[in-house]
């Protein structure tokens, strides 16, 4: 079964929307087996949306249209379905006595308007909105079947789960399962040139993402049963997994959840001092839940004041610039010493052009990590025009990459 | 003019990916006088993505392409469209130098599959990338002008606000000029309530969005000239900044820009002590580009032991508990003391379940404001539902909203 997404909504075409109800039906319609090969988003615009029903008609099997259910003037989603059937709009008493008793109920007038709402062609089954007061419908146009959902997400999701994902499910055929495998520290065409004959598969197919300083490879295979297909990804996931130093984790694992991980096996904690990374890398360790088993703190030492002064680097390291190899490993081993951690983190750089920075300077990163067994660095390069919240970001990748590579004995 | 946007991935019909792309993109259009009519969003399949071509050259007068100019196998934009305009791929030397280049300075190596994105259709204007590896195009297809992007936000970004843009808004007719204003601490409802006579209006028209922590009123005049749409945006944009405390700024303004900029109107500094965001307020503060000039440092005091100890916090108050006013005020107090800054600012709070905190306490965030005439705090609350992450960010526009309405006199 193949599916097309329509979105209707002026809002979404001016930017003043972002189209999530478009993502999470995606992911809905992945986890049912139902290939998506469309999303096609118009306006309220009659024209445009008669082509964009009929050409969904003639080429999907399920359309899920979203949004233009609603009581005004530019809500023509239902009539303008009604006018592709060829069949006319019919009041259905049922759904008049439920308006009236929405509005009587939030105290406020159901207007002539509201009424249009109760409007459905008569074939149509209604798709019931518990929370709101549009409902939805399922009709037959051409090969493809259409359900209709309000634009509000969570009236939308609410009226997927409790009735069109239940239908769609004991339909189905085949099940998709899918694992996404991430890793660190290489390029997604270096990482893609590596498992090539993987790439060529498909079933399993395995598809490479370049992420925000990561890649991920999302490998997905079909059968009959959920069972069967988690066996046919096993030795799939396996195998790449094996890409070592590379991979670090899967699905909702993260650089900051797996090093938490690491830290916990160990019975260890950890502290940061960050000069470039301005908090974003204590923030990141503290965005898993739970972090305080094994993070005890940070310190943001942006001005050199602060590296010489709380955290005690030598001036003499300082005089040569901050950013090199002695101060990273100095900030690492301050973090421990002063914070009291077994494992310490330290990361320096130019993160943006400034006074006093060589152009060819700027996106140079040192990161280092300090243990009990001594401190490793390594310095980093990143294009000099990336943004500085995006540098930031990919400063605390490394360090992190750097971080579980070490605790997990890899370098 | 009209336009299409057709983004080409199939990590966007899987779910994988929220369309950001167009959303942006669509706001752009609409900025530039330029209707949207449609979003067209299809897998890395070559027989569909040729289709989606096809239709896009035969409806609309501007095409933006976002996605698949990338290294891998799946990448297959560029190539489909020069099937479609019926040119071959031809390398441009320029363009392989580029690509040796820039993997020469990341020190990594630029594989045979990287240079394939050297390869364009010669009648084909390059759309150069300065912040990644893969150039953009502008080509003639039937009655459209097609210009292609990479999916990766910020480079998509960076081409079209150096490139695209500035050639489409000196073709236009009618020009649209916009503010965004922005608020913090009121509700979207409770502001929309404030402003209601202005929703009504069309040109200039006002319409209130909710952001992260914050909301926001677009302000949108049109008119034959700039200078004519600018002088019908001024008096409507100058009595909407005077809602005070809580108009902050607009643009491209933040909260912590406009703490920054107070705080280099008063050639003062600004250190933070932070518990619960555990390095997001310094790492917000330093996403502003000269955070230098005013900013010293902080320290994540996010076991008890690092409150007490580096920041001498009294052990009394922290024996009844590490969230309260008592807390925060030593946090900002300290955060001025131990870095020597003019002000400090301290943040504590729970932001999730854990042991000992209880159900009720969830998502209760103490701020406070230090500075040379005392300290000030306030207590603020959000669902106990709310994500972490989500969680952090709001506790951090709470405190730089205190410390902005400090700094400004406003409280």
């Amino acid at each position: 079964m193949n599916a097309e997404i329509l979105c209707v909504g002026t809002e979404l075409l001016i930017g003043q929307t972002v189209n999530t109800n478009a993502t999470y039906l995606a992911q809905e319609l992945a986890a049912l087996g139902i290939s998506l090969y469309w999303v096609t988003t118009v306006g309220d615009n009659p024209a445009r949306l008669d082509a964009a029903i009929r050409q969904a008609a003639s080429r999907a099997d399920l359309v899920l249209v979203t949004g233009g259910l609603g009581p005004t003037a530019d809500d023509i989603t239902t009539e303008a379905i009604a006018q592709v059937m060829g069949e006319p709009l019919v009041e259905r008493p049922e759904e008049r006595d439920r308006i009236t008793a929405y509005f009587e109920r939030v105290r406020r007038f159901a207007t002539a308007s509201n009424y249009k709402m109760a409007l459905f062609p008569p074939s149509a089954e209604l798709i019931p909105n518990a929370t709101g007061t549009a409902s939805g419908m399922a009709v037959t146009l051409d090969r493809a079947t259409f359900m209709t959902f309000p634009g509000v997400p969570f009236e939308m999701k609410a009226m997927w789960e409790t009735w069109a994902r239940p239908r769609l499910a004991a339909q189905g055929g085949g099940t998709i399962r899918s694992a996404l495998l991430k890793y660190a520290g290489i390029g997604e065409a270096q990482l893609a040139e590596q498992v090539a004959s993987w790439l060529e598969g498909s079933n399993p197919s395995v598809a490479p993402y370049a992420a925000a300083g990561e890649v991920h490879l999302r490998v997905t295979a079909m059968a009959d049963t959920a069972q069967a297909a988690d066996a046919m990804l096993a030795p799939v996931v396996a195998e790449l997994q094996a890409i070592r130093p590379y991979y670090f984790g899967r699905d909702d694992e993260t650089l900051p959840s797996v090093v938490g991980q690491l830290l916990l096996e160990a019975g260890a904690t950890l502290a940061v001092a960050e000069s470039c990374t301005g908090g974003l890398l204590a923030s990141r360790v503290t965005d898993v839940a739970g972090a305080s088993r094994y993070f005890k703190g940070g310190v943001v030492a942006y001005l050199p004041e602060i590296k010489s002064g709380m955290l005690g680097l030598p001036e003499d390291i300082l005089g040569n610039g901050a950013v090199n190899q002695a101060v990273a490993e100095q900030l690492a081993e301050a973090a421990r010493r002063v914070l009291g951690a077994d494992w310490g983190l330290g990361v320096t750089g130019f993160a943006s052009a400034g006074p006093g920075v060589p152009d060819s300077d700027v996106g140079l990163i040192w990161g280092a990590v300090a243990g009990p067994d001594g401190v490793v660095a390594e310095s980093f390069r990143y294009g000099a025009r990336m943004p500085r919240e995006t540098l930031k970001h990919r400063a605390t990748q490394a360090v992190l990459d750097l971080a579980r590579r070490r605790l997990s004995g890899l370098s």
